[in-house]
């Protein structure tokens, strides 16, 4: 096949806040998981929001990969706890078309690649959990939610054993930090192949499965960092090596 | 062939005003277009703006039909004026997009629905030309800008002619406005198909290209009204019964 | 009969324009319309926009007499007309309401008392017009729009005649303005009451329907001006005399 | 009787926070209360804020059953104590307003339905008492202002004993949840009917007083639940059975 | 006499546009004021609105000359216009204040130096009108709301006559501008002293009367500008003079 | 002497927050001191900040009595304190200036009301200190800013001894609250009159000195509460009696 | 020679528009100028306004060229006008700064390029004058202030002559446009060599005096535009030929 | 040598936070650095942002001395630490610059000047390291950011040894404070010199390097502050006499 892989983006929903569209839905994804995939070996198919399930089975046909993308808390429903007041929006509709998404890549074994959310849904949805907020932690730990300059690296990701991550970027590599939730209990067959240096999970994968997914935003760091451009080059050469 | 049609959807881009992710650009298009899709026959795909050949040939590959979507005005250059004082935001990245979508479902033969800035962008793709702001037509016109509930039927529309709208309507629909900009000269094979009572040309069709197009938002409108649905209905089972 | 006479007072409805509750609709009427019935003789009763016909019944069948209460402005294609582009919001749904509340007043011969967009309803419903803005009058009038502290005089009525209106004021009054549209057709059975130096209409009367109604905001003025006050004690003692 | 039963629907106010109405009363209530009503077999009737005696007396005379609904925080002076620093707005008057509905309706044995500020204030007039602020309980408790969309249910309620509640949904129901303040002292006679996990009281129901209140918003969910439908109707269909 | 004269201020009135203190009035004058009058050669002392005959013989028995302050437009009724859609906020309880004040100052034989509104007060108050908004003398105007920098002096003042005007500045003088309403007809007694090349009337003095007043701002310059702090020293100095 | 007295007050200065004249000073008082003043027997004259030993030596020659209004917190280093992080704006200029006015009028053995700031003033002028913020005390005390409306009375103050508050209200009376800084150490001469439940000290006197000063703000709530009104009125007719 | 060229280039001052720095005055200018002269040869230095004769001697001694760039109006006063009401803000001690320095590289031989506001300065400089805003040359004029995207072209400049432009360009390019304010009568010495459609001159130059000036900003445009970043080049590749 | 020295000082970046040029980059510097080097003595230079080796060898040849301005926090990486959830934004270029700038002047042994950033960034240069924010140290600390009036003095500087600050001042100066982030371990070779009460670092010098720092911001003070005046020109004149 000498096609580039196609790789489906699920996609989320904004509205504006204010004005005569105030509330009025958007189906939407940041650019630059559409450029990561375009600028590093696939095409990018965005795949929205729907419950229709020739809709959902087409999605997953077409497509050779799968980037489960950023954005809103998980539904702690979704692993056997009640909402805390720290957690944010949540958006069960996503939540369920994600988890199709997923299950059906996994059916038709097709890689995932999972993104911050992406990351979180991943780890519930094999039946781990989350810490609702990062102060539950008690307060020494880094900063984790940057706020300024989305492509800038603030911390360092700690990578160990032998996966995905390892052999793309041996024992470390510099990533931004968009979030305020993170894992708890890890899912059964994950490996935690990186943390930062207050112990965040930050990288997992399941080789059986044939998934990997990430804490942090490789993509908005991908318009000029070699490490996060390798992320989605190695995802994607993979897909056509028929790893 | 049983499986619903295709409908690829033109995607535009939005970006925050204010705040750490201001002028972060989202690849977006309004769910009621995807909504408008699903509930009426089809299976929605949305089209991220790229400039890849291959994906913008795989694009039109797999999709059955075309619906280029509303947003900015048309560059002015592309019908060889300069820009008007209240002409507003341009595109020129999108114009070339859907230009080339337009291009390649026309060789493909495949059907195309234009919607607002679809129906302007057709017009100029093939020759046709825009009145930059309805005010240079003097002041003697209807509110085309409803600034208010975006599904509310805010004027009539009379149809003529033997064509697609008039086989739907007969001699008249009600519907929404949201546009600043006209026709001026219409390209040729085109049939002008519905006017405002102030003269504004509100739905063309060429049945050779294959292409209908209209002024109006119909998709903000089938949320709730039958005779949008029933644009959509028409639009979709005409790509089933090969017309 | 010794109780006070029970006055409905149409209701409209008002939301957020940002936060977590935009566009959720809110029922509601300013409390001057309620407290001015409660201090000058009535017993207010607000009734909020329906549709069913049993609760449209009920609630004329309760009530003694009704005012239509101002705020949005009228569908201009209830009096034959495409909406102007300074028309401001409309409301179909409400148009709808109070005029089906007038209806059954009618019906039941019990008077009506309109107040600035009821005043232009109630000449709307029986066939008149509206100016949709002040503006394509051109510009020799004076200020409609005062936009500042509610309850200020800014301009004068002159009233002649014999009616409501010189009974109770004589020659003329001095009143708020609060208004963007004015009459233009007065619908057959209205006597011209009052109007302001510039000729604007302010005041009408149908005896025989038993219909008074004003341009202006008099539940605004009646917190502290005798002339507002006495408008809702005489529209209220002729219920009490039978008028 | 074959009418429907007429519910009367406590009314609050609001203002603009800026602008030239900026602080102008405005006398409302969430349309969501007058459809829940009028969607599930009553006739809505909204009862605005007096101190009239005969207008408090007619109202209580012409409605069937009484909704207090929601809103503003009440002043603790009225359980003793002195107002604490993260209660919010009180609103003494409306207080008063309630309190003598709700005196009003016990002595004419017409049931009365509480919605939460309602539930918190038919606490506090029979003796109760309220916790002013959840964070007073310490930092375990579950999230009780979901702070979006208003129609989703956040958390679940546990029932028990035989009641209204019990009857209507066996163990447990979904809801919605948006308070700050939380049943402290139960007054006596009343019966604690629901919690959520974390043992927040959620409804409760004295049978001789005929009184029933719950501290979620029915009414923001009776748009597309059942559960919340039907607990309209029920209040409802009890008062035509005499109940 | 060798104390220092004191200068009455008329104060005004401003409020919050928002917050829990909107509308809230709070009586004020521009520090600018007080610091010209202090800074040469007077004492100043602010004067309330109020409508005390007490008081306000009180006010003008104590000070030895009167500034009327800037603000507001005055009421066009007071010089017999309706009120021009252009016209700004009036402040007719204001309006009486000045007026009474200067009146008493006149029967008492003391200076009043007139300043932006204080100028065309004096004017309406001796009979004389006013242009409510510069646009109705057509375009052909040079910018009188400069809109920056309130110190900045913006256009030349051209003085004719022997005047108190002449005597301080010669032929001419620059100032600032902040206004939007000009004098039409001058009021018997009043001599028109300066004039920008607009025509614009900018400074007046009526000996017998003894009273000057101006246009600009002369306070706001004096912070850096000589000429703006003659003015004020001439004014006060006369007094001490018994000019 | 049968004229009413003439009661000072003490000015602040206050800005816009944006726009061309943010910054700009402007010399204000809240108009409800004018007003307290002048309905309950005075005569209001606000004196703005200055330096000049003449006009000060000329405002406390013409005053009766000198109120010291609410605004900017005091200076700590007045009290041997460092700034602690919660202390608000502090105002140098204006401190000086109170403590000034303060001290002639003691000089001229006039009386002095001190009103929120002014009684922080007062305590400190004579050697007392303040706790810098509540919130210093730790958590257990009660809503000090109410933050609403701001005439509601929101707490109680209980009286104690023989003095002007006993005098007037006997053991207690109900005030609004409007700050975050309270008394410590208090200035020697003076007796506690009054506290809230949790120990804020809210009034004090020193008959020797001829002061009295509260914590609340009686002007607001003088518009209509009686017992507010008598605190002004009691100590302008002390004023008269020569008390 | 063989260091880079020094490249002077004028700042301008901003403030905040609100907060606790609103109005600080802080001196900038925009980075792309020292982006622009940095990536085509040259070494950038900000030279901060001053008035200080040694300061600016030392400024114009060590800049081998200067770029007076882009912002604020001219005052009109410098060309012989009164200020018309669409004149934005000025800034008096710009303008002499800017043409001081002018004026000192001109004396020492060293060549000026103008950008936007410093080729309207040099213009004036020289005896030209503005038209204050192109309103006043009638409606007939494209789109000036493109208010999007700074360095989009969006109008073609056509040259003629033969001059610095023609050699550069040939006879046109594309640029982006933003400003209100365009040329009326030309300097002496100076060639008009580029003009938009709409006869817009947009770029001028004197050859003898060794100075050019655009309109435009191409400092905006050479982040990513050819031609943009060849004007810079070619201006400071002159001065090492010693053009 | 009889001309001033040129004190170059470093610049920062900063940005519209909305509208069409948000995030546009502007170089800036406070314009007080200017002045306070203008009106003390020297020659301001402003040194915008940039890698090029030529142009950072060319700024520190022609600088006499260097003023390190204020703005940014230190990236914690460069004292070994990750960055903390108080850490405000960072921004790694400029940190890069202003070290590049520091250590040619060390190498040049030319004096440099630290303020606030500047001081901070000097101490990491050279191998100390910061508390990250003060609430670090637990909450008895004074206020360190004053957040009013700029100029204005809020604490007190206790100063020790024999030193620049010393010689300057002797033991004591009152300063304006704002920062939350402070000196931790002390670079080897600085003297500490000056602290607040709370023991906060406020001055440092190192004689051989020719460095001195302080905390606070003397540029915004020396606007009409002697102290402030004398510390620039102090620094300024120590060149002078080759100190």
């Amino acid at each position: 096949m000498n096609k580039k892989p196609v790789i489906g983006i699920s996609m989320s929903m904004l509205s504006d806040t204010n004005g005569v569209f105030a509330k009025y839905p958007r189906a939407y994804v940041n650019d630059d998981y559409i450029r990561s995939v375009n600028e590093n070996g696939g095409i990018a198919l965005t795949l929205p929001i729907c419950e229709d399930e020739e809709n959902l089975e087409y999605y997953t046909d077409i497509i050779d990969g799968l980037i489960l993308s950023g954005g809103h808390d998980i539904n702690p429903h979704l692993y056997s706890e009640e909402i805390h007041p720290k957690t944010g929006d949540i958006f069960p509709r996503r939540d369920t078309f994600d988890m199709v998404l997923l299950k059906k890549m996994l059916e038709k074994n097709k890689p995932v690649f999972g993104i911050c959310r992406g990351f979180q849904l991943i780890n519930v949805a094999f039946g781990g959990s989350l810490v609702q907020d990062l102060d539950e932690l008690g307060k020494n730990h880094i900063k984790h939610w940057q706020d300024q300059d989305c492509a800038m690296p603030v911390h360092k990701i700690n990578f160990k054993g032998e996966n995905f991550f390892t052999e793309l970027y041996g024992k470390e590599t510099f990533t931004n930090s968009w979030h305020h939730q993170v894992l708890k209990d890890v899912a059964e067959g994950f490996e935690v192949c990186g943390r930062t240096s207050d112990g965040v999970i930050e990288a997992i994968e399941d080789k059986k499965r044939n998934i990997i997914a990430v804490q942090w935003h490789p993509e908005m760091m991908s318009i000029n960092d070699k490490d996060a451009q390798n992320l989605f080059k190695k995802f994607i050469q993979n897909i056509n090596k028929g790893v």
